[in-house]
């Protein structure tokens, strides 16, 4: 190690802000908070559009349950305490990646309108970095989609609170955007989005960076 | 909404991949866990480096306790299962931008081996994407720099179990870079770890986008 140059060190305390990221993005960072039914559509919209992204170069990532569930909520159980604290880790995590500028989009259930709305509270002053969908599909469509067969084991009793079945769902009184997935092809639903995103200044037209192979 | 064009959707499941977003950013993503003493330098360090790669162009985030200890872990004390959630937490967030391909700088003082260890435990099978950097300042400088008075309130008692007067902190064994904060300049340690990281194909040695405008 080099020896000591100074005693009474001043440090510069610098800081990169969520300005200066998205600029350097070219894009803005904001959370998409897919919610609806289980077999609504939720994680297929999500990872459609995370690829619609990506192909304008934009920065995003899916927040669901095989990466959050499995991992920082993996202490979580289904009680309303444990299923509120999920709902309120995500949005927090939402917020870290708002400010890191990077578009997150989260695909969870969130049945109860008082949890979005403290995930969107969160958001407050963001500029409306907080984009509601609702991916809605009447029950009796997804539980014939059903599949991981879940409404089956609802309908069995063999799970309890199941949302749609035996637990509450409440819809978004206002949301930014309201899709129907059972009229409405995956294509058209990821048309309406992006085009919300453009028309809002949120993300590009165009490519902003060149992707150059989309191979994996 | 649209008339129904179709009974049965099957709906594409595509998924961008950690790979592809890398190969978006030119760059991987990886965490580097700053670790030592309060005052030690740890925020310091991690905001220069966090701007030092802003101007290559790549995409991190600091995770301090600005963000982190009011945000997402607010309901979290100092008890020592407490502490050991609060790092688990925090790992996870920053396996979650390492999957996002954003890299990932945390500043926190993390003073038990075990729980470092958990977290690189996470990046298992990543490519050593978990950097540990021990930053090293003896605790009679960091106590005379106490730039918040806390060691002063520690001494008097006022704080309990403060990291290196009344708690433990263990330093770490082999951690991938140790800086000496008492001896080396800021731009050095920077240096340093910015020449390991381009020296490990962790980031490109010359800018991978224009940073076109400076200002905040």
């Amino acid at each position: 190690m080099t020896e000591q140059k100074a005693s009474n060190i001043v440090w510069h305390q610098g800081r990169i802000t969520r300005a200066k990221r998205e600029r350097l993005n070219n894009h803005r960072g904001f959370t998409m908070w897919l919610t609806g039914l289980s077999a609504a559509g939720k994680s297929t919209l999500a990872v459609a559009i995370e690829e619609a992204l990506y192909k304008l170069g934009c920065n995003s990532y899916v927040l669901d349950g095989d990466n959050v569930r499995y991992g920082l909520n993996k202490n979580l159980g289904f009680s309303p305490e444990d299923r509120a604290e999920n709902i309120r880790r995500i949005a927090e995590v939402g917020k870290l990646f708002r400010d890191a500028g990077v578009i997150n989009l989260t695909a969870f259930i969130s049945p109860y309108r008082s949890d979005r709305d403290s995930a969107r509270k969160l958001a407050e002053n963001e500029n409306d970095a907080f984009i509601e969908v609702f991916v809605d599909c009447p029950v009796e469509v997804c539980e014939q989609r059903d599949p991981k067969g879940m409404y089956k084991q609802a309908r069995a009793g063999a799970i309890k609170d199941f949302t749609g079945i035996s637990a509450p769902y409440e819809p978004p009184e206002k949301p930014e955007i309201h899709l129907c997935t059972d009229k409405m092809k995956l294509d058209e639903c990821v048309e309406v989005i992006m085009g919300y995103l453009i028309e809002h200044d949120f993300i590009p037209c165009s490519p902003v960076r060149k992707v150059t192979c989309d191979r994996e």
